[in-house]
């Protein structure tokens, strides 16, 4: 039976949990909100079932919990930031509000950051700039997780990348692709809730399709689109690894190892839209645009037509209000796992 | 039986032809030159087939022929451009141009320009950033070609998007996406040589699967990707349309209609490498990259292992030795309609 849980309960004890594993204040808080706002968005894989393994990480050191984040290069509108190992989150929202600043001075502004770690959900940090009046876009490398196009091993990461930009009435609209048929994520999820997975979500370890959540995780996710998401998930390693100057390739720790500095990077863009036209203008198209999807003549489909980003912006209005629930088993793990730190969980 | 040419004389050729269309020098070497480039990267459905589809719209007025797209607006490294509705080739490569030399002054430069048309190859465009030391992006936004995601109609276009960078001793990397599961030039390539389409391409006017390229032209392309290729093809139009201030949703007039300005925009994005990194630290890790998706361990598969823009690198090696086939149909075409303006064609 699931736990249901208040967003805000979730949150307090998510930061609680984050300070109590030597996390400052700030840096807890901002882990805390961005794992309870992909459970809200309904993206429990990325959600507070992730909290105890960056845990684990901080306790060895592969993550510097509070590592500051640090402009060292660039020219005019790019930056370049290291982000000294630090918690992915930290370098990804700090890389994200300089490219906003950056925006708002020149019209666009980017910073390429490198040394950082798994940041969690994209748009998390795209969503940020679209709520300070810009089209925001990042971009991560990740650990391997499926083969190159005709090749054979786990070799390419999902690396998955985010647009988003404000849309006037509605919430935000919000893209956020992983580059695989699924995030590696729902695997963990189903192999927790003892799913089974359909055929076209991974391959063994020999190279078969399978529908057992454990043998895909053992063997190699499928790319979407089959070339095409292959293509650009290198592309997101050319933009988050090679450019920055940090790690690439196969090269990447993800967030499932506690040992070994993740060497992750990310590009992180902000284009101020008043500065390309005006803000108030954009936002109207924007809902011309939604609203012309959301009737089509003939009529939606039985599930209806969504914009991107509305999905989780419903599921979010819907779980704030009724509470996120907590599948047993991730729920028992946060009770003990946050026992063990001296915190109480309120569930 | 194809008819063989050598990409010089096809060049000329075209060029010839879109002088003979009312185009000036420049803009017809650069039209010329961007549809041998796509038969030279083996994209046929991009080709010099277009041409006299071009020149129908040039001869009603949709295009402007000699239209000189104008820089009106932005701040700092990102400017506005107004296509005034010239041909979408002569747009995107000033708005490319002029985002590179942004670039070189601020690190990033970004030129949202509306008012444009069909441009032909993403990745034209992005590749000329790449041979100026950036890594480039462009997007655009088409023609309704599928149904938005859980609805009915054809009111989202393919919305093609591209991403390129130097590779050192490699020819860039080129990203080209078309967001749909095919690009609809293929459609029109398999109607004139009277092929079958696969059956996850396209639906009829019914929303039934089909593999008749007629029946899918007058329905809906798929997306590519289910929801993925319908939420990225949105947020191409939001970037190309909304942020451009030009037109959006299903109000962009397609290469295949000869009347009604496109109103089609592009977002031409570069970021200069050397302002982020040494140029020649990222060819290395550039180079680095690609070999070792090309060295997996368990060795490649049947077909070997490519990094994105390679099979059109060989294709392009192979071609302007061996010559460009084009189907007879079209080198009769273009035999027929040449004449009709005043120009033998050297087939």
């Amino acid at each position: 039976m699931p736990t249901t849980v208040h967003h805000g309960d979730l949150r307090r004890f998510a930061t609680d949990c984050c300070r109590g594993m030597g996390l400052e204040t700030k840096g807890a808080e901002l882990i805390a909100d961005s794992l309870v706002q992909a459970d809200l968005w309904g993206h429990q894989s990325h959600g507070v079932m992730r909290l105890f393994w960056y845990g684990a990480r901080l306790r060895t050191g592969a993550t510097v919990g509070n590592a500051k984040p640090e402009i060292d290069g660039g020219l005019g509108s790019l930056a370049t930031m290291d982000g000294k190992n630090g918690p992915g989150q930290v370098v990804a929202a700090a890389a994200m509000s300089h490219a906003v600043s950056l925006s708002k001075e020149y019209g666009i502004g980017a910073v390429a950051a490198r040394n950082s770690g798994h940041f969690g959900t994209a748009m998390y940090f795209t969503n940020m700039a679209a709520r300070a009046g810009c089209v925001g876009f990042i971009s991560t490398n990740a650990s391997p997780a499926m083969a190159p196009w005709g090749g054979a091993g786990k070799r390419v990461g999902a690396n998955p990348w985010s647009w988003a930009a404000p849309a006037g009435r509605y919430p935000p609209m919000m893209l956020d692709i992983s580059n695989t048929a699924v995030a590696r994520g729902k695997l963990y999820l189903a192999e927790k809730r003892g799913d089974s997975i359909p055929e076209h979500w991974a391959v063994d370890a020999d190279g078969a399709p399978t529908t057992d959540p454990a043998s895909g995780i053992g063997g190699a996710i499928l790319p979407m689109a089959g070339h095409k998401g292959y293509a650009i998930s290198v592309i997101m390693d050319m933009l988050s690894g090679v450019l920055t100057g940090g790690r690439f390739g196969d090269s990447i720790i993800g967030p499932y190892a506690p040992e070994g500095s993740s060497g992750a990077g990310h590009l992180a863009l902000a284009i101020d839209v008043e500065s390309a036209r005006g803000l108030a203008e954009f936002e109207a198209d924007m809902e011309s645009l939604i609203d012309g999807l959301k009737s089509p003549p003939g009529g939606p489909g039985p599930d209806g037509v969504f914009y991107p980003g509305e999905p989780e912006a419903l599921s979010d209005a819907k779980l704030r209000r009724d509470g996120i629930e907590l599948p047993e088993e991730t729920a028992e793990e946060l009770r003990e796992k946050s026992r063990s730190i001296g915190i109480a969980a309120p569930f």
